[in-house]
């Protein structure tokens, strides 16, 4: 499904220093933060009246990510935004990341690039600078960590132990199209592998794709919140999915949840792959993960403030600890109890 | 020639979840600066009016350690101190890590134990505070990364690039131990594959086993040179071998370097394993490695405040860019050229 390269150069050509000085010298600095980039035994980001907020995450070939349908650019740029989205979730903005590769040797140099072209166009979106990394070699898949920097003033982190009782509980966007993306990728996948003249269907299912491939980090949602004035109580990404994240949430702020089925956002698109793919929708958003989205608590008096921001959905709020984290079904009042890993009940 | 555990426990027994918090609980705080460890979507460092400094290294099964004799405990401690080590060698103080880990789920949970084990232990021993970090699975080898984050004052960090012509290039500890180590090991494991039922010999191996498995980081030089009251012009730690890190030096302080060959420090225990395994030291010391010591160059006024430091050696100067990067060898006043990649040529 990838394009296959026409003429790949090993990356033994080229040596690990040679490699290094390939990949490094498009590398601009445009955070004034990043006192001294690529080139020295560690970075140097300059000292500052604000806190730093640093997140890391591992993707690893086979287990995060399948190079048969991942385009290695997107593998790239979805590398750097997993990391930039912690740092949105905790109200905070990224300025710098740090770049970790293991490369298999029978990987070309071109498809490294393609790696790095992913990771430096989030850079230039998000306006975050590359300042250091390892590339090194693997002896069997591609591994990448990214090391993620962000500033905050103290007084505007976000941690996730902040929901107090009646908070509205937020979500950005929408829940469950990376999941059923990965699913229809998965399908096309062992279509594929059982008959490789079979060419994938892919069509109207870009949006949910995308999701998946090539997710964005929620920049946007912080900015909105701060020009609004409104600082949340408590914030968290949506990766594991929001059933995870609700209980992440619940256990350390000591509260309980409700929510209602019927105000969980889910794309029509998310919606017409799961009757497809015979999912329930809710179950997709609930357990589904790598949405990156953001979960987050407000103060009831800001109702008025955030009720009109679109990419906001309210889906509702925190109770007090004793009575649970619960889900009122949709057109019932039937409460279903909400668990981190739903898929093993279903 | 690890132990076999008696009764290991399945990664699955636990769940993500489970093991993060297992891994987790321990984990204790020093650092005023480490406002937030594990737990949220990010830590957070507290301001200051130090700059930070941050370095990133990734280490894989089968290319940078062989789980046949490298113990899971030294595993995690090195891991951390080829991390700290790029700290101190900016004449920083490194005060907290983030730690990735990715692991086949054939591990064991006490394995997996045995690593953060030495991880914990590394930081105890050089103060810092394990703040963060990614645990996730693996369909291959094991994968660590760790990002270690330091402090200093900006007049006092020290960079690769600041190398001036008459310099005095110093060394700390000795060279090439690691190197030989690793050799020594290498060897030992295919006398086992070949038979098993013959047992490793590493009588007398002691120190250049340790230099391999289980290298320390360079803080005390970095004390000892701050209370002589004497800055390096120019800093590195030798991970890659001396050769690597004198080029490095001179190409980014535009100058060159000359070095003795009697100079360079290399302890009996390493030369006798030379003799034994048919390696001349002083490519050992050039080529080989891995053992985390500082080079670095200090105004040659400062000559009598570090003349009599124990661990530090005196092995050259810095001279000007036009006259390359030479070697005097021993006994002789003919010149060698020092290469980067030295073994090729041999």
């Amino acid at each position: 499904m990838e394009e296959e390269n026409k003429h790949p150069t090993p990356l033994t050509q080229l040596g690990e220093f040679g490699l290094i000085k390939y990949l490094t010298e498009s590398i601009k600095l445009n955070n004034s933060s990043s006192l001294k980039g690529i080139g020295d035994d560690a970075a140097v980001i300059s000292s500052s009246s604000e806190e730093t907020v640093i997140s890391t995450d591992m993707l690893s070939e086979g287990v995060h990510f399948d190079l048969l349908y991942t385009p290695l650019k997107h593998l790239g740029y979805k590398a750097v935004i997993v990391n930039l989205s912690d740092i949105y979730a905790m109200n905070a903005k990224p300025e710098q990341i740090l770049v970790s590769i293991a490369v298999s040797n029978r990987m070309s140099v071109e498809a490294l690039d393609e790696i790095y072209e992913g990771i430096q166009l989030a850079c230039e979106i998000y306006g975050v600078d590359l300042i250091g990394g390892d590339t090194s070699s693997s002896l069997s898949g591609l591994v990448i960590n990214i090391t993620a920097i962000g500033k905050a003033n103290k007084e505007d982190i976000v941690y996730r132990s902040g929901a107090k009782e009646n908070d509205l509980i937020c979500v950005s966007g929408d829940l469950g199209g990376a999941y059923v993306g990965l699913q229809i990728l998965e399908r096309e996948k062992s279509i594929f592998e059982g008959n490789e003249k079979i060419q994938p269907d892919f069509s109207g299912k870009d949006y949910i794709l995308e999701r998946q491939l090539k997710p964005e980090a929620r920049k946007s949602i912080i900015e909105k919140l701060k020009s609004v004035g409104v600082k949340p109580n408590a914030m968290i990404d949506i990766s594991d999915g929001l059933s995870s994240e609700l209980i992440h949430l619940s256990s350390q702020s000591n509260c309980g949840v409700q929510i209602f089925e019927d105000k969980i956002p889910i794309d029509p698109a998310t919606i017409s792959a799961c009757e497809e793919l015979n999912i329930n929708p809710t179950i997709a958003a609930l357990n589904g993960g790598e949405d990156y989205e953001l979960l987050f608590t407000v103060p009831i008096e800001d109702h008025s403030k955030i009720k009109d921001i679109k990419e906001i959905s309210i889906i509702g709020h925190i109770t007090d600890l004793n009575s649970g984290n619960f889900m009122v079904a949709s057109g019932t009042d039937s409460l279903i109890e909400i668990k981190a890993q739903g898929w093993q009940h279903e």
